[in-house]
């Protein structure tokens, strides 16, 4: 399956709703899909679910449809599930302990390995299994473990605090909640954002155009 | 300007975006803006802003490129920004008391009015200037007050135990954090999902696949 610089970035971020429908339908015990149905599913045209996956080298069969498992199982490939990526999360906030115990990171391949913060009141909290260490400790625990990307859980100043530390131990790939434009500091790193009030304005558009 | 329903989603969803920069460009005085740098703040083409705009009836005028003032304050009315929306919170866990605190929703013209939760231990805490009020005073507050919205932030089985006493109050407006699917069940209702799995997938793609 070809790898490939130049697939677009709309492309890629459908990439996690395949994988996350063609999962719910391996549970359901479903062993083939036309790319009819997948569209339905994913609420596409079926010409732009065959466009989607020809980006990748197609996975169909003319006449025939998609293998469910096979198709997850490449996505997965692709998307770098198997990889064993170890995270660390920094800020033991609400948004921190949410995120750390909201999402099911086991699922995606992903270990969260520790958590930082610089709240001496949260120091030594627990959340899940993880005892929450102090900022000061980042340092020795990079330099002794893998780290191969941070959740960064604390506002747009914290961010703009840790940065140039985080940098420098070699994270260069971050899940941002802040506001903070971090490739605009360094172009080299590999950053989602993540902005929970582009979702609630959709949602604020679609009550303004779309109601009844 | 033209309202219309045949927009695509994924030019509404980059409104957001826009509103979002232009109100930064505002903030540092910025008056007006030409498709080209506006496009490369959104990293999309300027052919693509043009035609996103153009799909609301324009705003632009040749050679001069966009007033931001005015053009933000045409997105924001098309996003609904104005209208002063009602929401509530449904789940006073880690993470909607991490949605209450995080999100600024007084700049995005909504008003968090109530929030109601079923465990015990959590009624009567404090959440911003709001004390969490128990689920069973949901029917007698919605009857008493507006509200246009409601935020789920409950796992799956929370929200199938509650969308149809929701859904009877006349709710039908949900900014849905759970991996519940409301529009299934209830085609007439508006919804918003946030799969922030998705967004860690886009960072692993990125990982997978663009790491040098």
């Amino acid at each position: 399956m070809a790898k490939s610089d130049s697939i677009s970035m709309s492309v890629i971020r459908r990439l996690p709703r395949y994988y996350r429908f063609l999962s719910e339908l391996e549970e359901k015990n479903v062993d083939k899909i036309s790319s009819t149905k997948l569209a339905k599913i994913m609420n596409v045209t079926a010409s732009q679910v065959r466009q989607d996956l020809n980006c990748f080298g197609g996975f169909g069969q003319q006449g025939y449809g998609y293998s469910v498992t096979y198709l997850k199982e490449e996505i997965k490939r692709l998307l770098g599930l198997n990889n064993n990526y170890q995270a660390i999360l920094i800020g033991a906030g609400n948004l921190g302990k949410a995120v750390a115990m909201h999402m099911n990171f086991e699922k995606l391949g992903i270990h969260l390995t520790a958590c930082f913060e610089n709240d001496p009141q949260k120091i030594g909290d627990k959340i899940n299994d993880l005892s929450v260490l102090s900022e000061s400790d980042l340092e020795m625990y990079c330099n002794s473990h893998t780290v191969d990307t941070a959740f960064l859980c604390i506002p747009r100043t914290g961010v703009e605090n840790i940065i140039d530390k985080l940098y420098l131990l070699g994270i260069k790939n971050y899940w941002n909640f802040s506001h903070y434009d971090i490739t605009s500091k360094y172009s080299d790193t590999l950053v989602e954002n993540v902005h929970l009030s582009d979702s609630l304005m959709t949602l604020c558009y679609k009550m303004n155009n779309l109601n009844s």
